[in-house]
């Protein structure tokens, strides 16, 4: 039987970004099952002590201590965290000394400064609504304003992709489906002729689209391997003779598809 | 005239992550203007030595070292960059170290573990397309299997979320617009009758609103600071009635947003 470990992301903010770095550093270590418990908003005296008999309680319950990944900005909240009964890695306090010492100047110490809504915010969120409005083909006309416009066969991953630079990046982004009559024309669909200095394609092996599609609509043409072979293979030949650069996604993430891209396009990332 | 200092944010996958806790860390200092430059998918010797070019020219130019946050996984690659001219601060290696001590065993050292497509992926797939069908009132025969549905005026911020809560935690998530109609009526729209403990409201700030609202359609009587005014205090009073608990978003970003909504129902995050 594999080892049972608690994890706690703690953050007296949303704890996504100590969520994400902890989970990649557990997932180094195969042989361990880590039962993980996120708690965001640790932003009280009183939510810090119920966190800490949290820990505890799973430390008893372990007979192990915990791993506790951490961002506490407030050093009230941090100092009672840090009585638990655990490991203790605080991503702030780790990083913020060495910073301090090497910039010559205090932290400030304040809370609320990393997501916001301050700067990039409405740039993203106007991307958002860029991506709705021009998803699978939409309101054309203005395709002129997208920043990355992608295309590829139905179900081959345009919409989460164009959505997550959207919201991640700021990058407008619209995508725009190649269908079996682009294929019998031979030519890219004619909204997309003037753009082609920003289109980039996405292709996936044929396996992984029928099982996509098929779970969308079993036992349909539209979901067999062959038509999905066939359409991927008229796709792709119609890419390469518009000289439209493509990205096999079958075993990526949509994260790592959307950085690839920008790393591609050289666009800057609005962030967050 | 403001200190500049150049802040490079390094990773041998998309460097998301490393990217963000390097932004809340830096924006702890006030003073200081940051250049930042993030450099994704450095995993080779070569583009390793490029980096080291990059952050040493920075070095000189700048004529004080760059601070370089780094989350380098493969040994060869962290062994290059360390040479560099800078303040190298690794998320991997200051916490692999005491994790490796306190787990009792080596860590593997391979990248491409923490995005994937594995585990929750199709999940927080099928997620965003589902909020893409259940976006503005879509397909609401439905609802059934939403696991949030998000009520509000008009651009109060219910699509971002919806997207958010998707692709980042695969939560399934409608989200149905307030409209006149249904201030008139003053009971909920019928769609959403028996879905009254799944359903959470947004409201904003009136000024805000407007403004938003002017972005789309200027000068029209939609965006008019009365017409805001009066639509938010109609779906405030609609949703106090119906007992439905809801958020003031005018300051929060969606990530903030997203998160409250999972402390507030509990629901469990599938993630990354």
């Amino acid at each position: 039987m594999p080892k049972k470990r608690t994890a706690f992301f703690v953050s007296d903010r949303t704890a996504i970004t100590v969520e994400k770095l902890g989970r990649s550093l557990l997932s180094q270590f195969d042989g361990i099952q880590f039962v993980q418990v996120t708690l965001p908003f640790v932003d009280s005296i009183e939510k810090a002590r119920d966190t800490v008999r949290q820990i505890n309680e799973a430390s008893m319950a372990d007979g192990e201590r915990p791993i506790v990944f951490s961002t506490l900005i407030l050093p009230a909240v941090h100092n009672i965290i840090e009585q638990s009964d655990a490991l203790i890695l605080d991503l702030f306090e780790s990083f913020i000394v060495p910073l301090e010492n090497e910039l010559g100047m205090p932290s400030s110490h304040a809370v609320g400064k990393s997501h916001g809504t301050g700067l990039h915010y409405t740039e993203r969120m106007d991307a958002v609504n860029y991506a709705m409005n021009h998803d699978d083909g939409g309101i054309t006309r203005d395709l002129g304003s997208a920043q990355i416009i992608l295309v590829g066969v139905s179900r081959c991953g345009k919409t989460p992709t164009c959505l997550y630079l959207a919201l991640q990046f700021g990058i407008l982004s619209a995508n725009y489906p190649l269908v079996p009559e682009d294929f019998s024309d031979g030519v890219l669909p004619s909204a997309l002729k003037h753009h082609r200095k920003r289109i980039y394609g996405l292709t996936i092996q044929p396996e992984r689209l029928a099982q996509i599609r098929a779970e969308r609509k079993p036992n349909s043409r539209y979901a067999s391997l062959e038509n999905c072979r066939h359409e991927i293979a008229q796709a792709e030949k119609l890419m390469k003779q518009a000289n439209i650069p493509f990205l096999d996604v079958t075993t990526i993430s949509v994260e790592e598809i959307a950085t690839t891209l920008l790393h591609l396009t050289g666009l800057k990332r609005s962030g967050m």
